[in-house]
């Protein structure tokens, strides 16, 4: 079985999407989970480029790794020699395994953007390869812009890969730099590079054509036996070619080997939601294979033939990647799916016509129950009588104060159970957080086990941002509970009445599923 | 030129993502952007299985459309026969011109999920397709699972198409239902149809391997005529084709005419993000051709090239699809984006080294600029000095109370003028609302101009999930002022502390922007 290296670039090409910024930690976190899957390559950084990658390279220099890690560079500029580069020197004292350069294999890039000759950049190429590889530093070459500049003179771009490769890189990749070919093409100057030199192959890729993926697996097909790309797809523009899709596909479509660890393909989501999290961004919900959405069933004839055969509707199974099959309540599914997630419920029962139409009520205030289990969980139990009302809410009051510096907030809370008031006060950084600090010290009064009930993360959508200021926000806040996971959901034209009610939610599931029996009254 | 026919189902298949819900007014307003733009034909809905796709039939069938409108079904079940089938009767009664009737394609599905013979199934189909041509309408056949029923019987999956195109279906489409199949078996399998049925050819794709884009391209080079997909790529788990990337790639990249409307490519990107805006799902930032960040330059390099020749990283130019070129400010790419913006701050300069501070230091506190081009704005001209003092905030005050019903609002605001005080009161939906309308009558005293500044959007993102409700908050305002856009941030704990630090930076841009002078002491 041949074998694919996967070289990950999130941490340089990755960080160069809109909206992404990595600190030094960040960049630290996300290495060592990269050698915990087994990437055959990470690259760290431009050294000459940024002091935080100066930084990483010089963090990363004590750590143990079994990945292999790079750092980026340009070939050097024509006004140094390579001994004298600034770029090239960057590389050399970041004291790393492995350097990526790129040169330009397009003779538009050479001669309009860098201003030089032909032969120049080749020469540039040479003695940049060079140079690296007497520092006994494996050298990956990224041709870039090869793509391209093969559609306008192939046997200069392929030129430019021979130069390469004869002054020694171990690796010449192949870069589709601005994401517009097409998979054809690419298989085909692929396999004539191939012929041409006897160095490996590599592929990078961009999404700017929506072909990333298809691109990047074509190249494999005609001989390429590294793939670039970055966790997520992440990168500038649309977009690197996304090895969270790329990775399960070689293994499980195209029957390859990849990366040093091939076991850690089943557990790819975890990789993908952790670098999510780290990058702050929220996850493609429907990115392929690692995606909330990916073993998501929606459609009323699906769910019914998911329940059958999962592979009805599943190209492969969702633990082949560390996956979940969800069945969502929807309004398109209805009863079939209400049914499918709550035995309790009786087809053609009144509890059951009741659920449909609270749930249809709901959905269209905003409410939505995919991502809030646990209040749709709730709905279901209280139309069944199942739980019980553990205290009554009397009032609460917010109130911020901003008079120079930083605002003051506070909110009083006022629960009641039979005749006993408890009354609390609580502070917080906003008031969202002071209400839930007054909140909890109103229950603990009352149910002690509250105290075990921690919020994990709290999320809030504007759902008509049109309405500007008075628009409506969906709040979901995620709790947990003695090990078990909480999903609630609150929506109103007030954050923090949409806030409450999925606070409370929290709180009511939580002593509902533990079978607490209310305070007496 | 060849034409293909590009068919939309982002009414029927896209609302199987998880996260829409369109109601009968969403599915009008998308019909009739469809028809604007030219797409060949917009399949409605299931109305055998949906009330809200009934009625949407019945609306649709009182207006003019130049796309022709499609009604989605089931070959009939087993147990009736053509005459007698809801689904199929569901259709006529719609009253469309075009109905598209899925029958599966694989044996597995024929045998192991409907429970039915391979022979019966190909009679359900010749029955189905029969009966609505008898009833003059054009009939495009969906060859359900078709794929991957190739994979276990090929000579069966032909078979169903033949039935299909025996008994009339005017369009056979090659279904790859479960998104899992490679470019090359689409390829080869489309060819082999080609050379058996003479019917034209249509291809379903799903994005579940990242590979929906280029598996339709595939099929319309082996000879596929029409291209079903949706918009934005909304659909079932990962998402249909998304018509936004396969559009321009027929156009740009293989010289094909697409639609009824071939010019209206170049408005692709309205198209894209007022469907995602009326289906109330945030636009992909990521997306190709159509995505904010699909011309957006970030790295320093990058930078200075497009400065010089665009095309040197955009493969096709922004404006093809009604884009436009972004640069970002970030620490990527520091001065030199920041003199790409800025011509007023000079290379070298005091000024323009503060900035860089002062972007770093606010971007490390969660700010980002690249959406808030206003505030970023109001910093530089800050640091030159440009930006006189049009008021001091003295105070707000938010209150929130909740006693039994809605929660009661106000907030109040007080703002200073040398020696004059401005203190007022307001109310609102939640304490955003409230303050900026106290916010708006204070400023109204001193500036009446202030009244011309609308709201137009605004939105929430939790920064630290996991810090719960404690979590630090960014807060993005759009305004319109006289015509012009703006866009500001604030950040902070206090939801009300980071939303009026973008308000504030709304009213300040809009009084230094037109010109006007600060209130005499």
């Amino acid at each position: 079985m041949p074998r694919i290296y996967l070289y990950d670039t999130t941490l340089r090409d990755g960080t160069q999407r809109a909206g992404i910024s990595l600190s030094l930690e960040d960049k630290i976190q996300i290495a060592h989970l990269l050698d915990e899957f087994g990437l055959d390559y990470i690259e760290g950084g431009w050294p000459a480029s940024n002091p935080k990658d100066t930084a990483f390279f010089q963090a990363a220099r004590s750590l143990p790794w079994q990945s292999r890690i790079a750092a980026f560079g340009s070939t050097r500029r024509k006004e140094f020699s390579a001994t004298e580069d600034p770029s090239l020197n960057g590389i050399v004292e970041a004291g790393v395994p492995v350097a990526t350069i790129f040169g330009k294999a397009s003779p538009f890039q050479v001669r309009d953007i860098l201003g030089i000759d032909l032969d120049d950049n080749l020469k540039m190429v040479a003695d940049s390869v060079r140079y690296l590889r007497d520092h006994d530093i494996e050298v990956v070459f990224d041709a870039e812009h090869f793509f391209d500049g093969a559609r306008l003179d192939r046997e200069y771009a392929v030129a430019v890969c021979e130069a390469a490769a004869e002054a020694g890189a171990q690796w010449v990749v192949l870069c589709d730099t601005n994401g517009g070919s097409l998979p054809d093409w690419i298989r085909e100057l692929t396999a004539l590079v191939g012929r041409r030199i006897s160095a490996p192959l590599g592929i990078h890729a961009h999404d700017d054509a929506g072909l990333a993926v298809a691109n990047s697996l074509a190249a494999v097909d005609a001989g390429a036996t590294m793939v670039q790309g970055t966790i997520n797809g992440y990168g500038e523009r649309c977009g690197n070619a996304n090895l969270c899709t790329i990775w399960p596909n070689l293994v499980f479509k195209m029957g390859l080997e990849a990366g040093q660890k091939p076991a850690m393909v089943q557990e790819l989501t975890r990789l993908s939601r952790t670098v999510a999290e780290i990058a702050n961004l929220a996850p493609d919900a429907g990115a392929p294979y690692v995606g909330e959405n990916a073993f998501t069933h929606k459609a009323g004839v699906h769910v019914g033939a998911v329940r059958k055969h999962p592979e009805a509707y599943e190209h492969v199974p969702p633990e082949s990647v560390g996956q979940k099959r969800r069945v969502l309540v929807s309004e398109l599914a209805g009863k079939s799916n209400l049914l499918y997630h709550y035995e309790e419920l009786r087809p053609g029962s009144a509890e059951l016509a009741q659920v449909v139409e609270e749930v249809k009520r709901l959905e269209a205030q905003g409410y939505q129950f995919e991502d809030a289990e646990s209040s749709m969980a709730l709905l279901v139990q209280r139309a069944l009588g199942q739980v019980p009302e553990y205290y009554q809410v009397e009032r609460f009051h917010v109130s911020v104060t901003r008079d120079q510096a930083q605002p003051v907030t506070e909110a009083t809370v006022r629960l009641r159970v039979g005749t006993r008031s408890f009354l609390e006060v609580g502070a917080g950084d906003g008031p969202v957080h002071a209400l839930d600090n007054a909140l909890r010290k109103a229950l603990t009064g009352i149910y002690p086990e509250v105290e075990d009930l921690k919020l994990t993360d709290y999320k809030v959508r504007v759902l008509d941002g049109r309405a500007a200021t008075a628009s409506t926000v969906r709040v979901l806040v995620r709790s947990e509970f003695r090990g078990q996971p909480i999903s609630t959901v609150g929506v109103s034209g007030n954050i923090l009445e949409a806030s409450w009610q999925a606070l409370l939610d929290a709180v009511d599931y939580s002593l509902w599923n533990s079978g607490i029996t209310p305070m007496e009254a």
